[in-house]
């Protein structure tokens, strides 16, 4: 704030007064964030450096021509908009046209039909996090989270004091969850898993049979399935994606998702949180009371986008999904076999889906490398490349890289990737 | 949900497994609403009575013609969202050019400049009150809330665990803030004290004078002042709208805002977080750093509505602005003498601004009225009206009366309340 005019308003000496606020420690603790992590990698970038910055280190393409959305989703929101029919507060759930569409979408990946019912909208799949954790949070509960993982569920359950148990991936068994763990960690006060499927950051998709031993090991343990599934269908490998709400009959799913990974629109914040709920569970724990009340008392995404919906999801033709999963499909060949010959680098699972896969550093042959945050800032500052430090998402000396981008830009980047590489090998 | 097929699944015998899952209890207390009696209000409507339901109960006017938002803002989102510039996610303090945007509009009220770096954007005023409880919620500490009030604050402050503390605005003198009561209530764990001007639901627009001497107040106890200007600039009456923040020198004010009510675009969910804070306070005492760790964990609202907030502040023309006015002033005017001349109602203070107004029921006078929510379920029943009642925003027996109405439906509402007034009196 520019400097004002003291004056006028009297007595100034501040040094006389106590002030008794402060700020919120457990907010500052919550908040250890990838865009923090990254806006450090960016602030060490070397501005003299003339090659373009190409950014590898988040699930947000948009600034890829490729990657532009479908001008008809753009036309649908539009459309909403003009019809001045939407600039009104949406009930608190969500507009029901919308909550349908969503329904209706999803009902298409199940053997079963979802009501609009079932739907609720959300600004975003963050929120549908934030929603689901607050929901879930009471004294002395505490939830199972992937590692690796999307580290908004870390941050969440931290501030609403959810205790967080970590079960692995296994990048050996294909990034599969290590089942043997999660039946170890759980006990009386396990409220929900959570599922990460098509994963961020493994670049995993799990096989049907693997879900089913998952729903099948939750069913045992009484517990909640969260399935977070905001990169559904973007899907490069051989395994279909196949959502967890299949397993519902077995254990009750929530399930997560947004249009801003599929639609490539992660700014227009739209979300929703489904349950999955045939045998009336969620309804009968008061799960679904909680969720409604949750959403009473936060703020929503706008009306007009909420009312797009059906046709964004209507008029989507598929030539505009297939067209970004064949440039990722390149990617992730061009990409999986550049790290195979750099010898300082492993990606033990080559990626079939979600926009970012784990690459693991082989530290003892690299000769001025500290750990993954070193590597990611040298990479920075050296190659104009931003890659996610693996420490971000929970795995030490890994780096996560994002193959959402333009062909040309990626093979850029790895070749630049391949150079420092030599580099800084041991000689 | 629909029937399933459950064979498919294997073992469904439910009642072997005990879910350790439940909902929030603290959820379901904190929520609740005024959505929620305004549902119950709606539910309770004669569906056989042909005359159109009136809605009264909410500062949403967005289904009457005249308050219809300008076009010139809906073309600002629709420029902003065709450029295709704005489909990624948005810095988690607000696009760049939209807080530049607001820190100059919010300026000109001003006798000193708001830097970009003072402004945060939410997701609505909504959101803006989500993150300041938060930033203040800590163990022990307390707020202080105006009663009647806004009820998304208790709602807040009960689910964060924030204590509240309510200090009265007094019909008789103008609904201002009862300065002894506030004196009488803080002690060392207050934190901050709300304001909320234009008031909803009074409809006062507080003075200059008084406006410093709730300053002069906080200072002396060493609270932080929170100004909920939602209605900021919505001013019929001869009062000025002054902003809180002129006497940020004497205390570290907080500004809530949106473009929801004085733009009449409630649905748009663009709304800001704004420190006042030329003396630091708010930054040494961490709730600078407090309200960007929050936005860091939480959801946003869409890029492409932030882009356009420049457009949107510097394009809609003061004939807009005048015209919702002089419509809510003839509104006023109406309202105000209809009231009067109703026995059983009293209006103690013509309104000022914002959108609504307090009206008190002599309920002596009334034949076979209960309380507020009584009056208002027969008013809905009988009349197809919807008033809040008072109950809601903390006065008994009082009612809310939305006065940001078609002049004609306003007239006819009020030409049913008579009836049905005089239906009920006593005889
Ligand atoms: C696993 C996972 N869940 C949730 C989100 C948040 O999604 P949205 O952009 O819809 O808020 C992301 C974003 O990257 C994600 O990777
Ligand atoms: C006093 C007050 N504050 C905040 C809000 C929320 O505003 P927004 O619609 O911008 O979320 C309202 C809405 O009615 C209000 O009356």
């Amino acid at each position: 704030m520019a400097a004002m005019d003291m004056e006028n308003n009297g007595d100034n000496s501040d040094h006389q007064i106590k002030w008794k606020f402060q700020g919120n420690k457990d907010l500052n603790a919550a908040s250890i964030s990838v865009r923090g992590i990254l806006n450090m990698l960016v602030d060490n970038l070397d501005k003299s450096d003339q090659r373009p910055c190409i950014m590898l280190g988040r699930g947000d393409p948009t600034e890829f021509p490729s990657f532009r959305t479908t001008p008809l989703a753009v036309d649908a929101v539009t459309d909403a908009l003009r019809s001045f029919n939407f600039n009104s507060y949406a009930p608190t759930v969500g507009v029901l046209q919308g909550r349908r569409a969503i329904a209706k979408y999803l009902s298409e990946d199940l053997s079963y039909q979802l009501l609009e019912e079932d739907v609720y909208l959300t600004s975003g799949c963050t929120q549908s996090i934030e929603i689901i954790i607050s929901v879930l949070a009471r004294p002395g509960a505490n939830i199972l989270l992937p590692r690796p993982g999307y580290p908004q569920y870390e941050a969440r359950a931290a501030y609403e004091k959810l205790e967080v148990r970590h079960f692995d991936l296994v990048p050996e068994k294909d990034w599969e969850v290590d089942l043997d763990s999660v039946e170890a960690l759980a006990d009386e006060n396990t409220a929900a898993i959570v599922i990460i499927n098509p994963s961020n950051p493994c670049g995993s998709v799990f096989k049907y049979q693997h879900l089913k031993k998952i729903a099948e090991t939750a069913r045992r343990l009484g517990i909640l399935v969260i399935a977070d599934e905001v990169y559904g269908h973007l899907v490069v490998g051989s395994n279909p994606f196949v959502p967890m709400g299949e397993f519902a009959s077995l254990v009750p799913v929530v399930t997560l998702g947004s249009i801003s990974k599929r639609w490539i629109v992660p700014g227009w914040r739209l979300g929703w949180v489904v349950t999955n709920d045939p045998t009336a569970i969620l309804r009968k724990t008061g799960i679904v009371e909680s969720i409604k009340n949750c959403l009473n008392i936060t703020s929503d995404t706008p009306t007009f986008i909420q009312a797009a919906v059906p046709q964004i999801l209507e008029k989507t033709n598929d030539e505009f999904f297939s067209k970004i999963i064949y440039i990722m499909r390149q990617a992730v060949e061009v990409l999986y076999e550049t790290v195979a010959a750099i010898p300082c680098l492993t990606c033990p699972v080559k990626p079939e889906g979600s926009m970012a896969v784990m690459v693991k550093l082989n530290l003892p042959l690299l000769e001025d490398i500290v750990d993954d945050l070193d590597f990611c800032l040298k990479l920075a500052k050296e190659e104009s490349i931003i890659f996610l430090p693996g420490v971000a998402v929970g795995l030490k000396n890994w780096v996560r890289i994002t193959f959402a981008a333009e062909l040309v830009s990626l093979e850029d980047a790895l070749g630049r990737l391949k150079a420092f590489c030599q580099r800084h090998a041991k000689k």
